[in-house]
C-alpha cells in the first residue's frame, strides 16, 4: 500500500494532516495497554508500549494510523498480571476505563474516521475493551471497529515450540515471561534489566481470590518464568505478530487507505 | 459435612434462618448467567439456570447457600454467544453489570457472610464479574471472595474426547453446543427442543466486529454444532464440573460450615 | 384470547419463539420485586416470587409474557418492609436498579416488542420503576409502556373486609401480613413457617428516621400482623389481583396478541 | 425554644453565624420541591415555595435552620402532577436528583451538623428523597436524619372536611387542587390566577402510562379541582401541616437548638 | 424592547404563561451560583443572589426571562473561594453539577425554548457550566446558548479604578471583597454585617494544595480585603455588568423576544 | 537533590525501583494535556507533549518521577483552544476525565508515594483536574497534593515582552501561538511545519456560544498569531517555566526525595 502521510503516530500530525488522513479514508489503529508491574527485568509501562510499538508496524505496513494510547488499563488480576499490590500497578476501575475508551473511539468516528481497530495488550482489558467499543459503535452505527482483545495469540506452532520449549504456561501466567521479555529485548533493549530472578512459577487456578495478596517475599512478579528470553525470539514474534495485525486490517478493511 | 439448613437457596430462607446461616459463618455462592439465545434446542435463561443448578449442586455438597441470581448479564458477543441481535438475549451494559453484582456481593457481606464464591455461567460476564467482587472486597476486606468465571472449563480429558469426539472448537464456539445441551438433557430435557438444526459452524476468528452483524437467513445460534448432544454426556459432565465446584469450596473454605 | 406459545414465561422460550412473539406483537410483562425480610413465616424472595406469579396469571389470562424478574429491588425501609437490617434483605441502590431495569425494558423494546407492562409488587420501587421505565421510554417512544407499582391495592371492600377484619393498617404496615401471607399460603404453602410470632403492630409514623436502627429483641419482621392469614383467603385475593391485571391489560393493550 | 439566631434562612448567614449555630447542634430543614406546572392559577415554582415555606415556619417554631432548597424535583407524572409535557415543568432524572440531595446533605453534616430533616412537597420526590438521604446517612452514621414525603398527609378530619366537601379525590389528584391553591392564596395571594378553569377531574387509575400524553387541548393541569380554594382554608390548613412538622421536630429531636 | 410577560422570574409563570413564552421566542437565563461563605459580612447565598439577581436586571432590560438557579455550585477552593472547610460552604461535586445543569438546561430546550444564556457567578462553576451547557447542546443542536462564566469581569478602566484605588489583586482574590460587598450593599444591605474584619491579604499563589486546610484562628474567609466597599460603588458596577449583560443578550440573541 | 533513580519516567521503571521510589518518599509529577488542534505547525499532541516535557525537566531537577499522561484531556473550546470541531481534536467529557485522573492519582498514592504534582498544560482541563485531585485526596488524606493548572502563566515581564512585542492578547488566545510554537521549535522542531499561515486574530470574548461553530474557511487554529515563534524564545521561556515548577516543589516539598 502506498504511504501518503507524514507520521504513521496520529499525534504527530497537525490538524490538517488528520483532516487529509479522514479524507483518504484512513484506518486508525488504538492501542491499549496498562501500567503493570511487569517483573524485575521490565518496566511498569510495558503493554502499553507494546500495544503501541505493535500497532504502529501494523500501521505502516497497512498505511493506517495509530491514534494515542491513554496509557491506563483495567485491574491487574494476580492470575494474569500479578495484581494490584505490586507497587507500579496502576488501573482504572472498570467502569472509568469503558467510558474513557468509548469517548476516545466516539471522538475519532465523529470526526469522519468510518473504519478502526481496537488492539489492546493486556489481558484485563479484555471484555471492557469490547465494552467500549459497543458503546462506540452504538452512537457511530456506520462505522465499522474492529477489536482484537488477545493479539498475543496468534503465533505458530514453530514460534511457541521456539518460545516454549519446556512447555507453555497457557497465556495468563505468560506475564512477564518470554514472549514480552524478548519481544522487548528486540524492540526496547535499554530498559529491559539483566540477571533478573528466573519467575515465579505460580500454579494456575481456575479462579481468582479476593481481596488480593500483598507481595510475598521473594515473588518476582514473573508468573511463570522469563528464562531462555532473547532478542531474536523476540524478533520472530514481533514479526508474526504484526504480520497478523496485517492481516486483519488487510481482511477487514480491504485496501486499508 | 452436615447440613442444617431447610433450603440450599438463599430465597426460600426466612429472616431467621439467613441469620443462623450468617452466625454458623456459612458460605454463599453467587451464580451468575444470562438471558441469551441458545439456538433451536435450548431457552434463552440457560446460562442462568445452569449457573444456578450447578452452584446448588455445590452448596448441596459442601453446606453452603446459593443467593438469587440477578438474570441478566453481559453483552453477547458473535463470536461466543450470537450476539445482540438474536431476539431474546437481553443484556446489561458493562458499567451496570458491575454496579448491580457488587451492590448484591456488598450486600451479603454486610450482613456479616465472610466467605463468598462467585460462579458465573456466561463467557461474557468474564472480567466484569472479578470487578465487581473486587469492589466489594475494597469495600469489606475482611470478607474472602472467589471469583470463578470459567467453570466449565474444568472437565477431564476422558470426558472432552466423549463430548467432542470430532474436535474441540474452543470454548468460546462451545455456545449451546453439545456441552450445554448435553446439560440440559440431563438436567431440564422437558425444555429442550428436538430435531434442531446442526449448528453454524463458524470460523473461529481472534477478534470481534462491530456493529454486530444481523442475523442472517439460516443461522441457528448454535455456533459450533450441538449433534451428538445427550443427557448421559451431560450426567458425566455436570458430575465433573460439581466436583471441581465443591473442591473449589474446600480448598478455599476449609470446611465450609 | 387464543394461546399459541408453548410457555408464557419468556425465559422458558427458545429465540426462535421469541421472534413469533415479536411477529405476533405479544405484550410482556416485567415483574418487579425484592429480597427482602417477610417475617418468621415467609421466605426473603416473598415480593419477587409474588410479582412474577401474579404476572404469569395475569399473563396466561391475556396470552402475555413474563420476562425474567431481576430478582433484587430497592432499598427497604423500616416503615413499609422493615428495612436493611434485616438479615437477608438485599437491595440495590436506586441508582443501580434503575439503570438495570431501564436497560433490560430497552432491550426488549429493541428487540420489537412494542407492547410492555411492568409489574412491581415491592413498595419501595415505587417511583424507580417508573423513572427506569421513563428512560427507556424516551429512548424506545413508539412503544407503549404501562408501570404499575401498587398491584396490591387492587381489592373489592368484600374482600379487604374479609382480610382485615379488625382494621387495616395501612399498606405501608401490610407488609409481611395478612395478605401476602395468605397469598403464600395458597400458591407455596410448603415453604410457608407455621406457628410464627404475631406480628410487631408497629405505629405508622409519616416519616422514616435514618440511620435505619438495628433489628431489636423480638422485632418479627411482620410490620402489623399475620394473624388470620389463610389459603382460601389468598386465593380470593390472588384472583381479584389477577383480574385487575388482566383487565388493565385488555384495556391498555387491547386484544393483547 | 429560645431563637438565637438571626435569619431562619441558613442561606441568609455568615459562615461565623453558621458556625455559631453548629456549635449549638441546631437543626437543619432541607425542603425538596420541584418545577412543575400547578394549573392556570399557580406558579410551576408553588412545590418549591410551599416547601420552603412550611419548612421556615416549622424552624421558627422549632428553633431550627432551613437550607436553600435546590428548586428543581423527580418527573412529573401525569397521574400525580400532570407530567413532563405541560411547559414549565423543569425536573431532574432520579439518579441525579440522588446525587443532587445526598451531596448537599452530606456538605450539611460534614461540617458537624447532626440533626437534620428532610422535608419534601412534591409526590415524585418520594423514594428518591430517602434513597438521598441513606446514602447520606452511610457516610455520616453518627447523625440522625428524619425524611418526612409526604406532608401535605397532616391534616384533622375536621379539615378534610372543610377543604373537601365534595369527596376526597386522593393526594395524587390533589395536585392544583384545593388545598395547595388555598395555601398559595394564604400565602401568596399575588401570585395566584383568578377566574381559572375549574379542573380536568381526570380518573384515578392505579397505574401509568408511557410515553406520556402530550397536553390536549382544554386540559388545565388542575388533576381534580380547584373550585372551593380560600384564603381561610388556607390558613387552617398551614397552621395544622406546620404544627405537624414541629411535633415531628421535637418529638425526634427533642428540644431542638 | 417591549416587555409583555408578568414576571421576568420563570418560577412565577403559570404554564400557560410559560407557553406564550416559548411561542414568543423568548430567551431564557440560567443563573448559577453557590453557597459559599463569604466573610463575616455577607450572607453563604452571596453568589446565588448575585448571579440571580443580575440575570434578572438583564431580562428585564432584555424582555428575558431567569430560570431558577439550583443554588449549590462546585466545590469552592481556598485561592478563590476560602475552600470547603469554611461552615456554611455547601458545594456539589464536579459530575453531579454537570448532570444537574445539563438536565436543567435540556429541560428548558426541550419545551422549545430555543435562546439560552448560562450566568455564572461563581469562579469554580468554570469548565463545570461550559460541560454542562456542552452536553445539553449535543442534544438539542438547534438551540444557541451563551455561556457566561466571569461576567466580574465587566468593569471600565474607571469603575476598576474607583473600586480598587489601592490596586487590584485579581479575580480569584477579589472573593468577598469590594465587589461583591459594594453590590451586596447596594442590592441587600439589610443583610450586610458592619464592622467586619479587615480582610485576610492572603498570597495569590499560581496553584491550589490540597488537602484544603481547616480555617485558621483568625481567618476572616475575605480573600484580600473588603475595606472600601459602598453602596454606590455597587450601584455602578451593578449598572456597568448589567448593561454588559443586555449587550451580549442583544448581540447574541439580536431583538431578544 | 542527589538523584538516584535510573529514570524520571516512572513508566521506565520496574516495579522494585518504583517501589525503592516509594520507600524514598519520592515526589510524583502527574502531567495532563490533551489531544487537540494546534494550527497548521504544530502536532495535535502539543498539549500532552509540554506537559510531560515540562514536568520531566522539573523532575530531574528536583528529583522527582513523572506519571505516565493519560494524553486525553477535557473538551476543546472556541475561545481558547479552537474547539471540537477541528479534525484531531480529540477529548474526553467532563466526568470522565474527573473519574479518570481521580483513580489514577488514587492509585499512586494507593501504593504509599505521599507527595504528587498534578501539572496541566491545557487550559480547559482547569477545575477539572482540581475536582480529581479534590476527589482523591479525601480518599487519601495524609497525601500532600499540588495542583497547578496554569503553569504557563510563570514568565517574567522581560519575557512576555520578549514573546510578545505586539501585545499579549491573554492566555486563552494564546492557544498554538507564539510560547507553544516557540517551545515546540526548542524542543521538537523536527515536527514543527514551517511557513504555516499567520493566525486567526480572532477577538477577544467574555463567553462562549454553542453548539460550536464548525472550521470555517481559512481558519488556521491559531486563535491569535504564531509568527513570531523562535526557538530561542522557546528555550528562555521552557527555562523560566521550569524554574518555576522546581521553586513550586521545592517550596510545597521541602528536599523533594
Amino acid at each position: 500500500m502506498n504511504d501518503p502521510v507524514r507520521s504513521h503516530l496520529l499525534e504527530e500530525l497537525s490538524w490538517p494532516e488528520v483532516k487529509a488522513a479522514i479524507d483518504a479514508d484512513t484506518v486508525v489503529i488504538l492501542p491499549l495497554g496498562a501500567i503493570e508491574q511487569h517483573g524485575h527485568q521490565l518496566p511498569i509501562d510495558t503493554d502499553d508500549y507494546l500495544a503501541t510499538r505493535l500497532a504502529l508496524a501494523g500501521a505502516e505496513q497497512a498505511g493506517a494510523l495509530v491514534a494515542p494510547s491513554p496509557s491506563y488499563g483495567c485491574r491487574s488480576r494476580p492470575g494474569s498480571g500479578g495484581g494490584e499490590q505490586f507497587p507500579g500497578t496502576l488501573s482504572l476501575s472498570g467502569a472509568t476505563f469503558i467510558a474513557m475508551v468509548a469517548e476516545v473511539i466516539g471522538g475519532i468516528l465523529r470526526h469522519g474516521f468510518r473504519r478502526l481497530l481496537v488492539y489492546s495488550w493486556h489481558m484485563e482489558n479484555r471484555g471492557f475493551a469490547y465494552e467500549a467499543a459497543f458503546q462506540a459503535s452504538e452512537r457511530y452505527p456506520t462505522a465499522r471497529i474492529v477489536v482484537m482483545e488477545e493479539p498475543f495469540d496468534s503465533l505458530t506452532d514453530g514460534s511457541m515450540q521456539s518460545l516454549f520449549p519446556n512447555g507453555f504456561p497457557g497465556w495468563p501466567l505468560e506475564h512477564a515471561g518470554v514472549l514480552e521479555t524478548s519481544l522487548m529485548l528486540y524492540l526496547r533493549g535499554s530498559v529491559v534489566g539483566r540477571g533478573a530472578p528466573p519467575g515465579d512459577r505460580i500454579e494456575a487456578r481456575p479462579y481468582e481470590v479476593l481481596p488480593q495478596p500483598p507481595v510475598s517475599e521473594g515473588q518476582t512478579g514473573v508468573l511463570w518464568e522469563s528464562a531462555g528470553a532473547e532478542a531474536e525470539k523476540g524478533r520472530l514474534a514481533y514479526e508474526e505478530i504484526v504480520a497478523k495485525l496485517t492481516a486483519v486490517l488487510v481482511r477487514e478493511f480491504g485496501g486499508v487507505s
